[in-house]
């Protein structure tokens, strides 16, 4: 038999398939918070519980798992990320009370001015949560874990990278930029030593305009176009 | 209907659901040259050329991923690995003849010792290839992809962490752990910075022991207990 005719009578079912799905965890700063978006779930399991926006993959829609991200959280939330990152799989026989189950983690991070102007949708049941009021919600699924593993992966990218500045505007002061990484890595930072280490990654560019502040015009700042992180830096699909 | 008869009622095939597996790339050192693990496949598709050893979940045996990840590579290669890490997950319509497909891609390390303890099961068709013969195999599936993913992790790993030193035996001196890092990378490294570096990131210790060489004995060191990465440093499951 030739590979082709093989493939004819393929069956898919004769392997046994776990349920595999996407979750995303979509953070952005309302004033001076760390919030992540949830969406209330309208089927069982874990019907009318909080959940990350995720899913299931459509075989016949999706091209790549990509697509399925950004299916589901529009779907799900009205929402259009910005910024997009695979985080890491969990696939284990206890996540999911419908049997074995994979899904892949993705973190998201949407600026200000994206969230407001993408008010959430009114036929979604949909909110923007603190991280800090998580506790009291008793999320869906392992999703408190799932979370857990976004905000490490968003404080650990904090240290080595420009990662944190993609939660704000597309234009900031540089003290702007040092309080977004104080407020995700939970810490004071020195200011000097910041800015040295700001100058010596060389991803910031001048805009040439200034903010006012209360005594002088401070200098606005934007991502050099090579360290500007579009959605799907990576290739993944 | 309340949420336990629905479950029983439950039929996972009501959902398009995508062939799911795990594939893992393990490196180790043959001399100084950069070697990957490879098995050559007994089924179609993709009959006879050689491939990443992994393959599906056995929803009945396995409790989690990594689970899976252990029992196919001693499957396809008898091979048991010493680190395992996640790199990235990648699924889409066009990796797999049969359909949609997702894979869990894993990275390994192997030290020298363990790979010629243990010896590649003759009753299975495995080698150890070098990482620039890769070109004349033509690889199944998309598997020259998942090795630049999984190469593309371990050189940038080994700038800003101690990865590449699994591939060392348990005690090293620092010539040999500066030599492992220029392999790596590809690159000769400046031994007074390396050594400062090293010694900043306090990752190791001395056993103790020297290991003679020509003109004098070199100390040996090992990794520090707390900086032992051992097989799963990450709870994924």
């Amino acid at each position: 038999m030739d590979e082709s005719r093989f493939l004819e009578q393929y069956d898919i079912h004769r392997f046994d398939v776990p349920l595999t799905t996407i979750d995303v965890v979509c953070f952005s700063l309302v004033g001076e918070t760390l919030h992540l978006l949830l969406a209330r779930r309208a089927h069982m399991p874990f019907h009318g519980a909080w959940a990350l926006p995720g899913g299931f993959i459509d075989l016949a829609v999706d091209g790549n798992l990509d697509d399925t991200v950004v299916r589901k959280v529009a779907a799900k939330t009205g929402i259009r990320m910005s910024y997009l990152e695979q985080v890491e799989t969990i696939g284990n026989a206890d996540r999911d009370p419908r049997g074995w189950s994979v899904t892949c983690l993705y973190l998201s991070l949407l600026d200000p001015q994206s969230r407001e102007d993408q008010q959430v949708d009114q036929k979604h049941e949909t909110r923007w949560v603190a991280l800090d009021d998580l506790d009291a919600l008793a999320l869906a699924f392992d999703h408190d874990l799932l979370v857990e593993k976004a905000v490490a992966r968003l404080r650990s990218k904090a240290r080595y990278s420009s990662l944190p500045l993609h939660l704000l505007a597309e234009t900031f002061t540089l003290q702007q930029a040092q309080r977004v990484f104080e407020l995700v890595l939970g810490t004071r930072l020195e200011k000097k030593s910041f800015r040295r280490r700001l100058g010596e990654a060389a991803i910031l560019e001048e805009t040439g305009e200034t903010l006012a502040t209360r005594t002088r015009g401070a200098a606005l700042y934007r991502l050099r176009p090579d360290h500007r992180e579009h959605l799907f830096p990576r290739t993944i699909g």
